[in-house]
């Protein structure tokens, strides 16, 4: 079925909303952790559900590649194949590609690239990137896009914005094509236009004249400046049709959501909480600490006091340190519960501020008192 | 509190017992999977508790090293610092040190050697094992031993069980001295005296000369033929008292557990389900199956049709392969659930049989199921 959105509270440029999908309800705005393999890393899917997580992503590019669509398809799609019921998102595999560099070669029919894995050549074209989603199932697909690279000219972020288009348009007509009955979701549009407000707007119009159930912000999250991406933000979201759900590719930091769903976000997905974990960095009510820090070797505080996690529950900072030295995948487990729980409660305190019509005010405390702990993500 | 023991029902020279310790009860036979670092590889408490796990080992080595035993002391021990509130059993440190080869030198005060991590001299004496064992409180600590080579002849061999059980009464004194109210747990015995009957049972009859509430048969699973091995159990174990505990020391397959069962044996321990089970081996009902073969790459089945673990409910071995090439830290996860699964179910079996008094054929069938599918571990 095709997704379905309904703003159920606003509060100024933000909203709180439900997304209805074959696989369940979605409320945003919403964070979706990233599956890349047909796996959140170290997590199980009881524990994502336990966790909050209401929809993840999952990769076009990684799972196309290992274990190829076929596979996925015979399982039944992504869901049955990695046991998780709830919605599911894919990219088109589109970044990914680009950021092959010099191991790709863009030309109007697609991409074609050699397999990190195997050196073999790939392609990947609007149909290609439709095909291994609708072999995925997934709840929500998205169109194949021209990357825009960061930084580029007026004349560059043209050309690729409105190559994005072409294949924008490619990507709808094979994803609908014959419109079957069981179509297992819906395919959302890529706004594209590099830093410049005009293509950013030309970007959109173009885009809709077809009907996308929701609609994405690509193209950040590049490099840019957290000046220029709240620029494209305030002159390009309030264009965007109010009735569907926006997305907003790989960002990213808590601040960085907090500010994106201000001008009107409702999507969003990184995996900064799930690498961050990995790598020892924890989110916490006060910032962002290290848990590698030799400080932390004979601590028996929990790694956050006010949170109240399974992690610090049960567990203290010298055994989560200890555990990272010894490279134990527990303390991998331990970081991830952590910071998605701490990413989870974000989304929750903002849905409640805006439903309760504060988040103005909230948002201010949440970034004083993370700025005041002199906090960097 | 000292742990006591008490024998329920025998079948032969098996027993099915009740071994209770300050954290709860044990029924035996029973396995203890290895939670080297202060974690079991990859697995949280609760997992282990839902697998039927009721005593875990902890290796005094590794966790004098890292993170030391002072910080886990300071957690109040390594129930605490792990968040395991049922029995831990410790060793001795004693084989690993041994284990270093060129790396350390043994004297009749204890061993000195090089720590693999960062090069400084370290000192294990048995003193310093119990005061580590005592510090992380363990329900039953064990004796520092002598770990005899394998082969060795008669004299080295007796020379090495000798000093075993004098670094055993010294053990003991510093284990007990002043015998504090709030003593942790007990303290094993090891018997040592490699593949030779006579100094085996020597061993057994200096160590008798104190008293210990269990006792281990050591320097075993070092190279020896199963033959040499039963041949020490058959001679030896008839003459261990029969109302306490005896522990089987690194042992290991499920057929060579089934066969220490069926001569007396009541405790285990091995790294075997959650090693194999990290490099893709997999215990079924019909043999050991390595996930990582191709044939499994588009295989839509569970691991094994007859088992219930979660990982069987829920995962094809398809994705269990893709996981494993994938490197991903969840394949780990679901393979050592199957792997400990395996054997708690086969533990609990054994106990079963035994209660039953229908062990000899249990055991009959169990076999023969293995070997018919080429089964080897």
């Amino acid at each position: 079925m095709r997704p379905t959105f309904t703003v159920q509270a606003s509060d100024g440029a933000a909203r709180a909303g439900r997304l209805v999908t074959a696989h369940g309800v979605v409320e945003t705005p919403a964070f979706m952790p990233v599956g890349t393999y047909g796996t959140v890393k170290a997590m199980t899917p009881e524990e994502l559900e336990g966790l909050g997580a209401q929809i993840i992503l999952g990769n076009t590019f990684h799972l196309m590649l290992r274990p190829g669509a076929a596979i996925i398809a015979a399982h039944g799609g992504l869901h049955r194949f990695m046991h998780w019921q709830h919605p599911i998102l894919t990219d088109s595999g589109g970044f990914q590609v680009f950021s092959l560099k010099s191991l790709r070669r863009i030309t109007e029919e697609g991409v074609r690239f050699r397999s990190p894995l195997d050196g073999r050549e790939v392609r990947l074209t609007p149909e290609d990137s439709m095909d291994v989603q609708l072999a995925l199932r997934s709840d929500i697909a998205m169109a194949l896009d021209d990357c825009t690279e960061h930084p580029a000219t007026e004349s560059e972020a043209r050309e690729s914005m409105e190559r994005s288009v072409r294949w924008a348009a490619r990507s709808h007509a094979h994803y609908y094509r014959g419109d079957a009955p069981d179509a297992p979701g819906g395919l959302f549009g890529i706004v594209q236009g590099g830093m410049h407000a005009a293509l950013r707007l030309a970007s959109l119009e173009a885009l809709l004249r077809l009907d996308w159930p929701g609609l994405a912000v690509g193209g950040l999250a590049v490099g840019e400046s957290e000046e220029q991406r709240l620029g494209v933000l305030e002159s390009l979201v309030p264009h965007m049709p109010a009735g569907r759900p926006r997305y907003l590719m790989g960002v990213g930091r808590p601040q960085d959501i907090v500010a994106a769903v201000m001008r009107g976000i409702d999507l969003f997905d990184c995996v900064m909480p799930t690498r961050h974990a990995r790598n020892g960095h924890l989110f916490t009510s006060t910032g962002v600490m290290n848990i590698r820090n030799s400080a932390y070797q004979d601590d028996l505080s929990p790694l956050d006091a006010a949170c109240d996690c399974y992690t610090c529950r049960n567990y203290s900072r010298a055994y989560l340190r200890h555990l990272d030295r010894c490279n134990e995948m527990l303390g991998s487990r331990l970081n991830t519960i952590h910071n998605l729980h701490f990413y989870m409660g974000l989304m929750r305190s903002l849905r409640a501020a805006i439903a309760a019509g504060d988040l103005a005010a909230w948002a201010r405390g949440f970034l004083t008192g993370r700025r005041a702990a002199g906090a960097v993500a």
